[in-house]
């Protein structure tokens, strides 16, 4: 009798909390807001009698399909860190130091000036440098800007967790997806902290010029912003233009950059990335962020010890073969997709793939039967075709689609010739 | 000119924004409350002429003393996940289910009913269990109940980053570091949402036996609140009152159990830990915490994903050769430093050593000339004796000590003697 009148009481109290907890954040669960969630809602469409294999191009995980195996001296690198036994233990704040030093002379080969280990923070992969950089930005009434299309993770985190309002320019598919940047300038007030760049692009594919970088930092210089520099694919470029860090422009404004080694290597799970301050001028030193990004990593978790010590020979010894293999299937498979799309009549893509390992591609939904947007589109395709691919509402573009092109030939063309068979059963009867 | 005009504005907006964010958060540096960074300031004090090594007694990584190397089948486990390429992709946001099955099958042994692995969340170390757990119950006005002494980690995550109050119950020397219950029930209120429990304790060196648990689980339900029960120390029991964890009573009142394989496995530095709801009777699930963790997880970082591939082997296949082997040096340690701080009567220690890898001891700051607090002892303590020992106030314990047990017998004696010489030294003349 008493049990259970405590039980009960023990009941509503935590029904009050959880109600409560439900309410006061936010009405959408997350799960419906990344590409993760959305993915595996997505999954759930697929028909387990199709005895076709299911083709994943939706994700950002090219770690799965067979020709995109990491380097072996990266493998070597961990295991070897392991054997030691020396990094069993947990990892200094900002990161352990030959981890720091090391990616310090990665990016210097690319900088007009030199980075120190000190500038660097090692992270959670590029995951934990956003999320530890928007929490370091934020302040009440601060907004971000951010493209449209872009990189949802930025949007939950900035509204989630931090309370920063998320601004948007347009990528501009009929400039190559540059940034609108008198968007950019209409959009900036006293309350904008930054601007967020992704290059090369998640979810477009592009890259951007040296020129365009710099009118992006001269912009952001006068607006009197920092530029957030996510450059999580770096060196993913294959098109004619070449990659350029965002830090090159570091003495026009600084520039936090984002990075990892999980795409160029092929290994989002090891979970090890960076925020790094290119900053020549110390603006940032002077002006409190850098006490606050270590403040806010002191009570963070670290990247693992082991895959930390592993990084000086995984940045400096990974030979150019790997990397040049890596850009040659890449680049093939933006050809294979874009001419492919071509003879989809439904589908165009206003520019093919330079970078990264995404394609943006329109859909005409007017010439389709029963399908009303880009989720419908998405979620039938899994249904009938065992195809994934992700809706471009998920990177903030309603009615286009986001698909991955890191995958062997063979699969991007028979999972092209799904897509195509299934627009033409969908089709409009004229 | 423009261009100077221009940067001076850039740095007013950003030095705007960061005073904001300095007074807006709190005014104390994360890094003087963390034990982290308590003990990164306490090493600055080492004098570098010292000839003899610097002994750390002050945190909770054993991994750096020698006779504390994991077992050989966990990084035989983590190389071979590693090698088969088949965990370089990015995990599934409850953690692989492999993993997941290993971590309910090993906390089965110990458990009147059956977890499955869908209670089971892999986490970043026990430290993202707790972030994760905290961000769950949050809600405004709401209170936990928090042991002092205690561990910090968790009055940080509650007041910085979810606007909990922590309301202390001590843990009592003079009952062998047992739970003030009735302390307990004076603090709830219609707020408070869940008690913290550690066992095996940190900072006590303590072990709860199946009966005081019994009379928490039954204080809690009769509460209508939440178990967290961290058990990041589990089975790390080498006195007479053997491990039982919290789970065992989740028929009594829902449990939280937070742990890791950091400790017993000795590689805190692996970030591999799990939050698991011990709650046969699915109140967690009714209430809707279970969709609050998983929401929350969506957005979070994951545990590398071929250490989680590590995880089933890990559990299942460590001989008991391994782990008799620590609990035996631990059990020595506990009497070299019980032992050892007898002969020094400016300290005294009421609980040997139990559990975990820690002892707490007190200090009679009355018979020290120029010692005022057991910070001021630290301090010194590491300047003129190359002894680091975490200051009692880090853990809620002002005039207290936190002593690491977890080192070689040579290393202790000479810590030990250390101290010694050093109380000693600062003795007041009689």
């Amino acid at each position: 009798m008493e049990n259970g009148s405590i039980k009960k009481q023990s009941n509503q109290q935590l029904q009050a909390m959880v109600n409560h907890n439900l309410s006061s954040t936010t009405t959408t669960a997350a799960a419906d807001l990344t590409i993760r969630g959305i993915m595996t809602s997505l999954r759930e469409n697929i028909n387990k009698n199709d005895p076709r294999p299911t083709v994943h191009l939706g994700h950002g995980d090219p770690s799965t399909f067979l020709p995109f195996r990491t380097a072996t001296v990266a493998e070597d690198a961990v295991v070897d860190a392991l054997r030691t036994g020396n990094y069993n233990c947990y990892s200094t704040t900002a990161g352990i130091l030959p981890a720091r030093r090391a990616v310090a002379d990665y990016l210097n080969r690319d900088l007009p000036y030199k980075l120190s280990p000190d500038d660097v923070y090692m992270t959670l992969g590029c995951s934990q440098a956003i999320e530890v950089t928007l929490a370091v930005l934020a302040r009440p009434g601060a907004n971000i800007l951010m493209p449209r299309p872009g990189y949802p993770f930025y949007e939950i985190h900035a509204s989630r967790n931090n309370n920063i309002e998320a601004r948007h320019f347009d990528l501009l598919p009929e400039e190559g997806w540059e940034v609108d940047l008198d968007a950019v300038e209409a959009l900036a007030d006293e309350n904008t902290v930054a601007i967020v760049i992704i290059n090369p692009g998640n979810p477009c594919g592009n890259v951007f010029s040296y020129q365009h970088l710099q009118k992006i930092a001269e912009t952001a210089r006068k607006l009197g912003i920092v530029v957030i520099a996510d450059e999580v694919y770096d060196h993913l470029a294959f098109g004619s233009t070449p990659y350029v860090p965002m830090g090159v422009f570091g003495s026009i404004v600084p520039v936090i950059t984002l990075g990892s080694i999980s795409k160029r290597w092929i290994v989002p799970g090891w979970r090890l990335g960076w925020l790094v301050t290119s900053d020549p001028n110390g603006i940032l030193q002077k002006s409190g962020i850098v006490d606050s990004i270590k403040d806010c990593l002191e009570i963070a978790c670290r990247p693992v010890t082991f895959i930390q010590g592993a990084v000086p020979r995984i940045l400096e010894k990974t030979n150019g073969e790997f990397f040049s293999n890596i850009i040659g299937i890449l680049r093939e498979a933006a050809e294979i997709c874009y001419d492919g799309i071509q003879e989809i009549p439904f589908i165009t893509c206003p520019v093919k793939a330079q970078g990264a390992i995404f394609v943006m591609v329109k859909l005409n939904v007017s010439l389709l039967e029963d399908i009303k947007d880009d989720m419908e589109f998405s979620v039938k395709l899994a249904k009938e075709e065992s195809v994934l691919v992700l809706p471009g509402i998920a990177v903030g573009m309603r009615n286009w689609l986001r698909i991955t092109i890191a995958a062997d030939s063979a699969t991007l063309e028979d999972a092209l010739e799904r897509i195509k068979a299934f627009c033409h059963r969908h089709a409009k009867r004229q």
